[in-house]
């Protein structure tokens, strides 16, 4: 068994309870260069054996098996699926919460995508599906999506955040969850599609056109207003997710999509867009995705989901094998850009250690952040806060609800703080 | 209907026979920014129709399907899968190619990476794999997948590709077939794993080891011999795969990630990595992977995939629809880092236009390219040619042969062409 070694030089501290320098991830040579051949640093706390050969496995005496068209996970991997709701008097007017807790990296698989529909997925063919732009432009027009495809496309990785994602953490006890649980209706994809603005020039925007209607083919004809000033910036009408055609849960063959925008604006199965001179006022941003003040008044089209983080790994559903290093590792992403710091906590917010993050820093994108930890096997309460290129950084939940109160569903955006026990459990509670 | 423009001012020629200007791609408002409002350029020759409402589909007015735990794509797509060869009397010892002609962006999403496999797919209990690390070392390590979900992680995204990838144009004759059959063995994906030089720090390198074995627990045994310099540089142990487990067709539970290398020597189902002083001259290194000359001599040990590229629209099995503007796209690659440049042609070679390249341009990654092409309905050869940041030019095929000549199966990296009839077909042909 190989020990851990927690009193090694080489691991400077950087904040209480344990935090470790980033440097120790950021360049081996920097820190570990002199160590090469003598040993380096113990992460295993007796998890590694020492041997020198390996008995032979069943499954190498065997030939495996054949290849496939379209390839599945392993069986052993059945557990790691997108939890669901579906109401039972309307199947698909729920969500679909991604397990980020079991993934790593940035880029959520397709399969394992959130989702949040208000009817459903409906069940489209492609070459029947039209795309309407009418309203206040010289040529309406009508797409195929065999006409998109001779347009340029573009690619970008973006996450998409639910606007109600994180909702529980209103709540004014601490929800028992997973990261999937509380925060699982946020992923992140490369997304291609054309650009929006090649479109509406194409179409000739009147001089009055400042807002667009955007409608879904879903039965609930999803409806948002969007600012026309977004949709000539960054809007895509996206066509492919993680290099295949768009997913039917994410809107099958075509969806709007603007970069760090609550999700639902991302209007899925996109069927029609509207010029207008003034918002439209549809159901889905009067009766929903508002934020009620305590006073009674509400922020209506408040749409980028502002710089927030969670620590992954460890986190609830996870148990700590004995004391020793660890890696603390999370995502954290923001509407205003890029991710510019996240700093972590082991101690509920008394000191903070900067942790490095992972290469490329892409703006409104998924940021994953690392940094080494050596649990001394006593309590810890670990926290994660993010600050965005735009100088934003992560508010507390006493900040946040003391800004807004907590009669709104949407926007949660505060840190998440998870209590590790003596016991290698980890817990939500409120730091 | 719309109208082509042609004679568009705004479309500049860039090079011969229809190719235009990149800067049309790269910035809206440096290139039509006097022009919104008043109509932009006409892509859609005849293929949109202007209307001014839309009927409502049947799939519009009833309720969707439900959420399910793991997603799958659109039953509408079936066709968008790797086309497989899986011997008679040894199946899962051959190849699934992925279909590049049908996707876009730069990720390749995991049921469809390409797979090349020995003995087919071991059938692998994560719980019960363990990789040994033995040989030269102080200290030998077994470590199960537990113990490596400790230790810090990487992310990179990168791409994969077969060695014998192409190998069809060294044939003397052009064969007939899409970017699927005669690319495919190519692929690009996020991975995230422990970085190998950490663990072999922990085992404790003797000074005298200069090479690895590493060993895949496929019944073949697939094994290849890794120079400690690339070991203790970017290699990974890699564990997830655009964001999830790792499939099981490309190596679940862990695999070797050798960057840019050629794809075998990143040894998947990785069980055992021996540190010698040599290389081992394994089976797989001498009767394949070598670059046989016309005197009979062979280059061993040659891993990096050098610079190439191919346009994946249009391509065979993609029929144009008229003559007007297109997007000609395609995909960039190099084992040397980034790649800096890629020139596009449409009269077979005679004149060159640049491609915008989409951004964010990583090293030893899938770059998606683009360019836009005013095609005038006649006979055109279409050709991409990639340049990396080390300044390597992809060759044509007559140069490619003319050094190595077509004895062997390996490294092919020409430039592709692929000659569009006045009827609209794709066909590869030799440029």
């Amino acid at each position: 068994m190989t020990r851990v070694n927690i009193d090694n030089p080489l691991i400077e501290p950087a904040a209480g309870n344990g935090l470790v320098d980033r440097r120790l991830f950021l360049s081996r040579s920097a820190v570990l260069g002199g160590t090469a051949g003598v040993g380096g640093l113990a992460w295993l706390a007796g998890s590694s054996t020492r041997a020198a050969s390996l008995a032979v496995p069943e499954w190498s005496k065997v030939p495996g098996l054949p290849f496939i068209g379209y390839g599945q996970p392993s069986k052993f991997e059945a557990g790691v699926v997108r939890t669901v709701t579906n109401p039972a008097n309307a199947p698909g007017a729920g969500a679909a919460w991604a397990p980020l807790h079991l993934l790593n990296g940035t880029i959520t698989p397709n399969g394992l995508h959130f989702e949040r529909s208000h009817s459903g997925i409906p069940d489209i063919d492609p070459d029947a599906h039209r795309l309407l732009i009418h309203g206040l432009v010289k040529r309406p027009l009508i797409f195929t999506l065999e006409a998109l495809a001779r347009y340029p496309m573009e690619s970008r990785i973006t996450f998409i955040e639910c606007g109600g994602n994180s909702l529980a953490l209103y709540a004014k006890v601490p929800v028992d969850g997973s990261v999937q649980k509380l925060h699982g209706l946020a992923s992140c994809a490369e997304w291609t599609g054309v650009k929006l603005s090649i479109l509406l020039d194409e179409a000739g925007v009147d001089r009055r056109a400042q807002w667009l209607l955007a409608e879904g083919a879903d039965s609930a004809g999803m409806s948002r207003s969007v600012p026309m000033a977004k949709a000539m910036d960054d809007a895509i009408i996206a066509l492919y997710q993680n290099g295949e055609r768009v997913r039917p849960s994410n809107g099958y063959p075509m969806r709007l999509l603007l970069p760090g925008y609550e999700g639902n604006m991302s209007v899925k199965w996109l069927r029609r867009l509207k010029v207008t001179d003034g918002p439209t006022m549809t159901r889905d941003e009067t009766s929903h995705y508002t934020i009620l003040l305590q006073d009674g008044k509400a922020w209506q089209f408040f749409y980028p989901m502002d710089v927030k983080s969670v620590i992954t790994q460890p986190s609830p559903g996870l148990t700590m094998q004995g004391a020793g290093l660890y890696e603390i590792s999370g995502l954290a992403w923001s509407a205003k850009g890029r991710i510019a710091n996240v700093e972590v906590s082991a101690d509920g917010g008394k000191s903070w250690a900067p942790a490095a993050l992972q290469e490329p820093v892409l703006p409104i994108a998924f940021t994953r952040f690392r940094i080494a930890w050596t649990w001394n096997g006593g309590q810890a309460t670990l926290q994660s806060r993010a600050t965005d290129e735009a100088g934003n950084v992560q508010p507390t939940r006493e900040h946040l609800i003391a800004e807004r109160g907590n009669k709104t569903l949407y926007h949660f955006n505060a840190i998440t703080s998870w209590a590790v026990t003596e016991q290698g459990q980890v817990k939500h509670v409120y730091g």
